[in-house]
């Protein structure tokens, strides 16, 4: 038996999946069980003596998984979409029947989105005015991305607790679409280009300076660091956690 | 009499008008002669045989002033706005009865912004895709700005020409605005924000990598610069010169 | 008698002083009292009934100053330089004997400066690699500058902190500086360029994923907002503060 | 018989090779015909009527490579290095005594680090300052990369010809290193990062404005497109090529 905390995998079959179980047999600390997909039992995790399971697989099967591996004492990292606050609460009923156990959900393991997202909107209360672009490869179905819907409303909100009010903006004469979409009273831009991976720029201003936070994934697997660090921080963390930025002492 | 080619301004009171006497000035290779403003008549530029002028006045008086100036063999350096097609074959024809006297007549006088849209129709014909995003102080009345939306029509020319398609672009569900607004087929986002002055970013993409032409303007001044250029170089150029670009050797 | 925080000005006729008086003007929660200059009396303070004094003077005349100003009650907010762990103890110890006076030292009030290093110190211990790029007009005497060196130290102690090693880098074969100076383990380059005024860029990477945080100063106004924050807060905290990240509630 | 140019590949076992034949097969206009490898001969070529042969193998090899390639009226499309001024002469040589074929030798196949390369030496007569700043992975052994090494000659070479003096730099107080390595003077920065792929920025500035040109190679496929160019205009060009710029019209 290897060292350090045993880690499975859902979805392990699935370019994601395959991912996490090279980036788990790559850490010195951590040692790869056993990956289970589609179809398959997940008492491979219970006679496997899995501590942590990472679960990047489908909505309609998220929960299911989870029920077992709560009920059989195992902690969960969790990157599958499709969480509402129903599913959160039922998540937490069967946390609360399994004490010991931790789960964590987070809509993005990439630590520098995470960041990202964390310093936008602790900065967003000392600027007038700020602005979000987000740049992608031109195979992207929605525009604005996901993340920078999300980073726009945690300024959004921020802007309002400090009591700011709207953006400075005299703009009178405008070709449609110009000035970007707006959520919660951010402008959000998002360019589509070939050569391009995902990138997103928040960009802060006030009477003579700017501060810019930007992040640049420049492949698939920029994911990989947070499930780590989830993987090793979870069994520390009993009952639910949402967000991996709940777990970086920020 | 000072050294140097004698250079007068008109509208040389107000505050573009100030800051081009004042680089006149500094300059080793050209003496300032006089500045005429509104009201004041024009023939002290033929009294203080002054063989250059320059005009950043309005366009309800830049067509008088170039009748008498090419009239009296003075040659002009532009940077009035609002020539039509009509007005620039005007001044052709007042240039043809005074074969020997050049107009420089240019929308934009900083160096950096005409080299930017000069790199960006370069580069346009080997990039499957190309944006613009510029981005200015939140006083700005129109968006996007001018600059962008010449460079954008640039683009556009030098992708027809090159006989590329329209940019790949897979988004099927945008926030109304998010993809920016289109002028010629290039998608073009426009920034306001407390802090900066004038910026414009083009980036172009291609299979596994980006081109990026970036253009800073700091402060208001950075006319000046190609301002002199004009100045320094209309006296070789007889007849008409629309675009400071023609002046640069590019 | 003007409504809000009474606030005077040491130095007020040199150049930032005037702008600090202007930022003071400004603000409709404040009123300017008075400004003293070099030679004159310190009084004046105490006769307009001042509570809060902003100083950026000279490391020869602020311990004086100070001395006065915790002696007769009233606040201070410091930005002048050359405070040395001794001068530090000296505040404090007449602060000891004034409990309800507080001061505030800092040696940066941009706003964005001082976010830029705490995100820097923050998000250090998630990177593998880490460098920092500054940029300011070429009259600039030092290199790198003060806000840069002071950046690398506080990304250097959180690395030690975290338990990182050095930064990967295998280069061999180096043209003498190419790879920048090195503070506390962490690369810094310096550009001198004119046309800049102050900008600094911290970039951090791992596997896949990269995080700048960028500030650009654009003039030399992007303190004021900073020193009125200090003097709003500082009433509020009594003793010494040293940093105006200290008030902001990061 | 496929349609449009018959193109081998040399050294198509090979990871750039393997590119390449890719990139070939993926073009309409173009038909893969054979790849050879180390020990294998150069026959194939012959025999399959290839019109043009790509070289990325080994400067011990591509001499002997290029002799059989021009003997037989073969054009060539050359990326492999070590191309000195006397391999030069000899292939002109070899051409003189073939004139109906055409060779291109390019150091840099990367369309967008040849525009940058172009762009930079074009606008660096028009400002005062400029720098380099290239930016890689932490693999890299050499710093700074030969692309910022020649880009700054470039540069260094037009601002001669231009008649501009040294750049302005007030620096008295250097950490060592700080202000880069200087390449005929021309300050050049190397950033080694984790999570970088390769990037380069050239950022020139003058009074009031910056243009800044950034190349960014987010894979190693970032030759492909320029080497198809070679292919195709390759035909056209008799005699002996050196850098792809030449077939760029710009």
């Amino acid at each position: 038996m290897g060292s350090g905390i045993r880690v499975g995998v859902l979805g392990s079959a699935g370019k994601v999946g395959q991912a996490i179980v090279a980036a788990i047999e790559a850490a010195d600390d951590l040692t790869f069980t056993v990956g289970v997909d589609k179809g398959e039992s997940l008492q491979a995790f219970v006679d496997s003596d899995t501590a942590v399971v990472v679960d990047f697989t489908h909505p309609s099967a998220v929960m299911d998984n989870l029920e077992f591996l709560i009920g059989n004492g195992i902690h969960a990292v969790v990157g599958t979409t499709g969480f509402t606050e129903e599913r959160l609460d039922q998540v937490r009923t069967w946390l609360s029947d399994n004490p010991a156990v931790g789960v964590l959900i987070a809509p993005n393991f990439a630590i520098g989105a995470v960041l990202s997202m964390r310093f936008a909107a602790q900065a967003a209360r000392f600027y007038e005015s700020v602005e979000v672009i987000e740049l992608h490869h031109p195979h992207k179905a929605d525009a604005p991305s996901g993340t920078a819907y999300r980073t726009a409303k945690l300024i959004g909100e921020a802007r309002t607790e400090a009591g700011l009010g709207p953006v400075p903006d005299a703009t009178t004469d405008e070709l449609d679409g110009a000035r970007g979409g707006v959520v919660d009273g951010v402008h959000v831009h998002a360019v589509r280009l070939a050569g391009l991976v995902a990138h997103q720029e928040v960009i802060l201003g006030t009477e003579g300076e700017t501060l810019t936070i930007r992040h640049d994934s420049l492949d698939r697997t920029s994911f990989a660091p947070g499930v780590l660090l989830g993987v090793r921080e979870i069994g520390e963390r009993p009952g639910l956690t949402v967000g991996l930025e709940q777990l970086m002492d920020l």
